[in-house]
């Protein structure tokens, strides 16, 4: 009964450390903001995280890295084909980005470019956290016909895709990033079948 | 004579903050800290930036962003080809990222994720310097003959690209996803004069 008291605590500390991270950022998260808001006292936090921030902020890191996993494996098993799955992927980044004002972009970004070079622990969670994305859409593309390496390689750029796409929107307060993203993706992968992928001019 | 100290001084302090901004985004950069290492004193600040930290940053967002327009224009203007210059913009960012031990990225990245949402300021200059870089890749494109809504739409899709590589890069402190991007942008224009670009299966 302690245990799981404690253990709801702990969950409720990870969960607004995610939320605020993913709207404000690392710097612009306080300790003080997270505890007011997660109503939890202060000697919860150094009992859980030990390592205070930089520990509780790598771990809000793989449990909503892990969700947004588990939501992208989702949408790519219930997609009838990788186009559609881009489509319904693209989707969702939109529907949080303009739902939340623009503030819900992806939820680790932010704190991979303000800590990645000063913390080894945030860094290698965050790296950890987009190679578990490229595997869901390395698979999905794999599925589809594409052999190993090229899904990887297709993987990985449709992930810088979707970030550098998700700044802009969120910069530009706009779709229009997203929707132009979705379009040249859909294109890449609209014969993925033909087992190889390629950018090219239209005959 | 007292004038031209006088723009000294606030050059210094915009340069700092750019470089600042860049390598610890906007929370993590505090005015003393701008301060001491451009060696002004605080009197200075109030003075050129009545609107203080907010002002600042914004001026040296479309400062940094300027001088990255630039270099981006040298490249394109140099490069015998979109291909070549897609190359030589790509080594660019490798070796910035490299060089500086994988803090120095996109100058204005970490600041419009942190920030666009919440202050007008910041967002507009953000946005607007980002227009500024599609606009050198879009006219790249237009000169060797894609037609001008396609180059724009291109080069959109080319910043999405930079931008998100880049953070994969700084996160996995590695050049792969740099080099991943760069195949797949110049298969997207090798065959770019044809005036239409998609990205299609190979035959």
């Amino acid at each position: 009964m302690e245990k799981s008291k404690g253990e709801e605590t702990k969950q409720r500390m990870l969960d607004k450390t995610a939320e605020l991270l993913r709207t404000q950022g690392y710097h612009g998260t306080g300790l003080k903001q997270i505890l007011e808001e997660s109503h939890t006292p202060r000697g919860s936090l150094y009992f859980h995280f030990p390592g205070g921030k930089e520990q509780l902020a790598a771990q809000a890191v793989a449990d909503s890295g892990a969700r947004m996993q588990l939501l992208l494996r989702d949408i790519a098993a219930s997609a009838g084909s990788p186009g559609e799955a881009i489509d319904a992927m693209f989707e969702e980044m939109g529907r949080q980005l303009q739902q939340s004002g623009w503030t819900e972009g992806c939820p680790i970004a932010t704190l991979a470019l303000e800590m990645c070079p000063y913390s080894e622990e945030i860094q290698e969670m965050c790296a950890e956290t987009f190679r578990g994305w490229e595997f869901v859409l390395a698979e999905l593309l794999e599925r589809s016909g594409l052999d190993h390496e090229k899904a990887e390689d297709t993987a990985t750029f449709m992930l810088s895709v979707f970030e550098g796409a998700m700044l802009l929107a969120r910069t530009h307060e706009s779709l229009q990033p997203l929707e132009n993203a979705r379009t040249m993706l859909r294109l890449m992968v609209a014969n993925v079948g033909r087992n190889d992928v390629h950018i090219a001019a239209a005959e």
